[in-house]
C-alpha cells in the first residue's frame, strides 16, 4: 500500500493546492542548492568526474553549473552537478533525518529539463521538486534512525527515490508507472557512510540523481519493477532498516510538509560546530573594539561536538572541517566561516593557529546540540561572553533571504564574476520563469 | 585488510600462473554468457532499455550483442548487454552462492574493451574476467547466506565489485587505485529480490556492470573512496549482512578457484526443476518407442521444488517457468526445455496441458535438490522409470562442450541465422584472439 499511496499522491498533486509556504521553501532550497553547485564546480571531485567520464558523454543537452563552456548529456550532468552541490558539505539539511534533500532531486530535474524539447515552467519545476523532496524525506523518516545507524548515507539511499518521483512528475507518469519508477530507483541502494571523508561521499548525491532519472525514464516506457517495493516482505524498508514506519509517514503526505523543515548551512562544516562559530562571530566586534589581546577562550558545548569535531591541530583544510577549534578561531578572526576559510593555507596560518590554540572546549550535557556558551578572557583579566541558544541555520533561527544571498555571492563570485548578482536575481524569480531551461543557461 | 588483500591480489595476478582448468572454465563461461546475451537481445526488457536510453547515448564505440546495426557508448552497452544476458534466467550459476557470475563482469569488460584504442588480447580479457569473477564470488561467499536471505539479489550486489575489479585489471590499476575502485563499486549496492519476476531483475545485472565500469574509470583518475570498504566497522559486509567471513575468503584467493565451480543451466527456468526435466527427457525415447498412451506420471522431488515451482496450471510462459508440471511435460514431449518452449503459446498448448495435468509431484525429504525419481505409468498398467541422482548442469554432471554448443545454437540461430556456427567457433578460440574488439564485432 505505501508504494502505491506515495505514487498516486505524487502523480496527482497540483501546484495551486500546495501551501505558499512550501513554494517559498522550495525556492529558497533551489537557490541555496544552485549556489552550492556553482561553488563546488571546481573541486577535484567534480573535475575528476568530468575528465573521467567525458568519453562517455552523449549529446550536450544539459548545463554543468559553473562551467561556462562545458555541457553533458542529462545523465552525466545529473551526476556532476550532484557531486558539485555536496562536495563542500555546505548544502541543505532536513534536520529530522539529516538528509540533504535538494541535491539528488534538483540535480536530476535540472539536467532532465534541459534535455526536453518542451519548455518547463518554474511552477512545474518547483512542483516536481516538492514531490521529490517529500518522497525522499518521508521514506527517510520511515526508516530513521536505524537506517543511518547501520551505515547507510541516507541522502543518497532516499535520494534515488526522490529523484525518480521528481522526474516522474515532470513526465506526468500515472500512479502505476510512478510506482514502477519508485521500484527501479529503490533497488539501487547507493551510499555507505564508510565513504565519508572521500570524493565518493559527494558521488553518492550525483549517483542518486542518475538512479532516479534512469528509473523514471525506463518506467515511462513500460519497464516493470514492483508495485510494493517499499513495504513488501523483502522490500526496501525491510532490507535497509529494522525500523519501518511507512504507513504512518505515507499517511502524513500533504499534511505535514517536509519541504518546510529544510534548513540551510551558514558554514561549510559539520552542523555541531555551528553554535561555536556563530557565538564567536557575535563576539568579534566586541573583541575588535576592545583592542585587547585574547588570553583564553572558554567554551561549553553539547557532548557530540568533541566526539565528532574534536581535532585540536588540524593539518589541512579537510581536517579543519572536523575541528571545533578552527571553527571558533574563524568566528573570532573573520566573523564568518566560508569555503575559502577552509582551504589548507588557512588551516596552517599562524594567525589562525594562535587563536585556535587558545580555545578550550568543555562538554556540557545540559546544552542542546544547537547551543553553546563562550567566554573570551583578555590578558588584563576582563571578559566578554555570549550564549547562543539556537545557532543560525537551526529551525528556530533560520537563515534569512539576505543571509542566503550573502552565502550565494560568496560561493559564486569566484566562478561567475560580474554575473553573480544577475544570476542571483533570476533564481529568486524561478517561480515565475516561463522556461527553466532558458534560466539555467545563465548559470 | 580484506579490501587491500583483494586489491593487491587482483592487481598482481598473471595469466600464466593461473591453472589451465581455470582458463577453460572462463572460456566456457564467456561462451555461455555470449549465447545468453544474444538470445535475450530481443526481449522487451532489452528493447525498452534501448529505446528509453538511446537519447543519452554517447559515441557508438561498443556492440550490443545480437543487434546488428545498433551500438552504444560503453556505459550503455554494459547495461543493455547485461540485461539481455540474464533476462531468460538461462545464464550461469556459482552454486555455492547462486551468483550468476559472468553477467556483470563480462558485460562491463566487453563494452569497455571496444571503447579503448589499444587492442586487448584474449588472454588479457580472460584474466580480467577471472579476477572479476573471483572477487565477486569471494565477497559473495563472505556474506552468504544471510545477505541473500535478507532480500539482496546477490548477483548484482557483488557484481558491481566484480565488474570494477575486472575493468580495473585491464586498466592496470595499482593496488591502491584498485581498492578505491572496489570502494566506489561497493557503495552502489544494487538489487532487491523483491524485483524478481519483473524487468528490473535483469536490470540489476546490467546496472552492476555499469557500476563497476564507472568505479574503475573514476578510480583510475584519482577519485578516492575508502581503502577498507569491505571490512570497516560500517563497511559493505557489515551493512549488507549479519554474516562476515572476509578474512577466511580473502585467504583462499588463488588457492580455491570459484571460477571452476561455475555451472551452466541446461534449461531456462529455476534450477530446482532441472532434475525433473532431465529425467523426463531421458524417458522420452522409451515412451515414444512404446507407442503407448500415458495414464499418469508419478514423481518424487526435494521439498523446495513444490515451494518454489508448484504452479499447477501456468497461464503463460513466465508462470510456466515456475511450474514443475510444465517442465516435466516439456521433457516427455520434446526431450528438452528451451526458451522457445517457455513462450506463452506453449504454456497454453492443449498437447502440453494434457501431459502436464497427468503429472503428480510428491515431496521426498530424503532426496537432494538435484535428484528426482520419475515413474511413467501407461494406460495398460505397464511402467517405465528413471532415477536422476544428479541433474545435468550440476557439479557432478556438468554440461559438456557439445551440450553448451547445442544450447548456444538454439539461442543464437533465430538472431544470427547462418552466422551462428562461425560465431560459435570464434568464441571457443577466444583465448588466442589477438584483439577481442575485432572478435566481438562479429557478434
Amino acid at each position: 500500500m505505501a508504494t502505491m499511496k506515495l505514487a498516486s499522491w505524487a502523480s496527482s498533486l497540483e501546484y495551486d493546492s500546495t501551501p505558499s509556504s512550501v513554494h517559498r521553501a522550495a525556492v529558497r532550497s533551489f537557490y541555496n542548492w544552485a549556489g552550492c553547485a556553482i561553488g563546488g564546480s571546481n573541486h577535484p571531485a567534480s573535475t575528476i568526474a568530468f575528465e573521467s567520464l567525458q568519453p562517455f558523454f552523449g549529446s550536450s543537452t544539459s548545463s554543468l553549473l559553473g562551467q561556462k563552456d562545458k555541457r553533458a548529456d542529462a545523465q552525466h550532468a545529473a551526476l556532476i552537478n550532484g557531486i558539485a552541490s555536496h562536495v563542500h558539505d555546505y548544502d541543505d539539511t532536513h534536520l529530522d533525518t539529516i538528509i540533504h534533500p535538494t541535491g539528488p532531486v534538483a540535480s536530476a530535474l535540472l539536467a532532465f529539463v534541459e534535455s526536453q524539447n518542451e519548455a518547463v515552467s518554474g511552477k512545474d519545476f518547483l512542483l516536481a521538486m516538492i514531490v521529490g523532496i517529500e518522497a525522499e524525506c518521508k521514506v527517510g523518516l520511515a526508516v530513521w534512525p536505524n537506517h543511518y545507524d547501520i551505515g547507510w548515507h541516507i541522502t543518497s539511499t532516499t535520494g534515488s527515490i526522490g529523484a525518480a518521483v521528481a522526474v516522474g512528475k515532470l513526465l506526468k507518469l500515472d500512479s502505476e508507472k510512478m510506482a514502477h519508477a519508485i521500484g527501479i530507483a529503490a533497488t539501487q541502494v547507493t551510499g555507505l557512510r564508510e565513504m565519508f571523508g572521500s570524493h565518493t561521499k559527494s558521488f553518492h548525491i550525483g549517483r542518486a540523481a542518475q538512479n532516479g532519472l534512469l528509473a523514471a525514464t525506463l518506467a515511462r516506457n513500460g519497464f516493470t519493477s514492483s508495485l510494493q517495493v517499499l513495504e513488501a516482505k523483502r522490500g526496501w524498508a525491510s532490507v535497509v532498516s529494522t525500523v519501518q514506519k511507512l504507513d504512518e509517514l505515507m499517511g502524513s503526505l500533504g499534511k505535514v510538509w517536509e519541504m518546510e523543515k529544510n534548513s540551510f548551512k551558514p558554514f561549510p562544516c559539520g552542523i555541531v560546530i555551528h553554535p561555536i562559530i556563530d557565538g564567536c562571530a557575535h563576539l568579534k566586534p566586541e573583541v575588535d573594539k576592545s583592542g585587547k589581546r585574547i588570553k583564553a577562550v572558554y567554551t561549553k558545548v553539547h557532548p557530540l561536538v568533541l566526539e565528532l569535531t574534536g581535532k585540536k591541530k588540524p593539518k589541512d583544510g579537510l581536517e579543519a572541517k572536523f575541528s571545533v577549534y578552527h571553527g571558533g578561531a574563524l568566528g573570532l578572526l573573520y566573523g564568518k566561516a566560508t569555503p575559502a576559510l577552509y582551504e589548507d593555507k588557512v588551516a596552517t596560518d599562524p594567525k589562525v593557529i594562535n587563536v585556535r590554540d587558545k580555545i578550550d572546549v568543555t562538554e556540557d550535557k545540559t546544552l542542546s546540540a544547537d547551543e553553546a556558551c563562550i567566554t573570551v578572557e583578555f590578558e588584563d583579566g576582563s571578559k566578554v561572553e555570549k550564549h547562543i541558544t539556537h545557532a543560525i541555520g537551526s529551525t528556530e533561527v533560520p537563515m534569512t533571504d539576505e543571509q542566503l544571498m550573502a552565502k550565494f555571492v560568496d560561493q559564486c563570485q569566484p566562478v561567475l564574476g560580474s554575473h553573480t548578482q544577475q544570476v542571483s536575481d533570476a533564481l529568486w524569480k524561478v517561480e515565475n520563469a516561463p522556461d527553466i531551461a532558458r534560466l539555467i543557461k545563465r548559470l
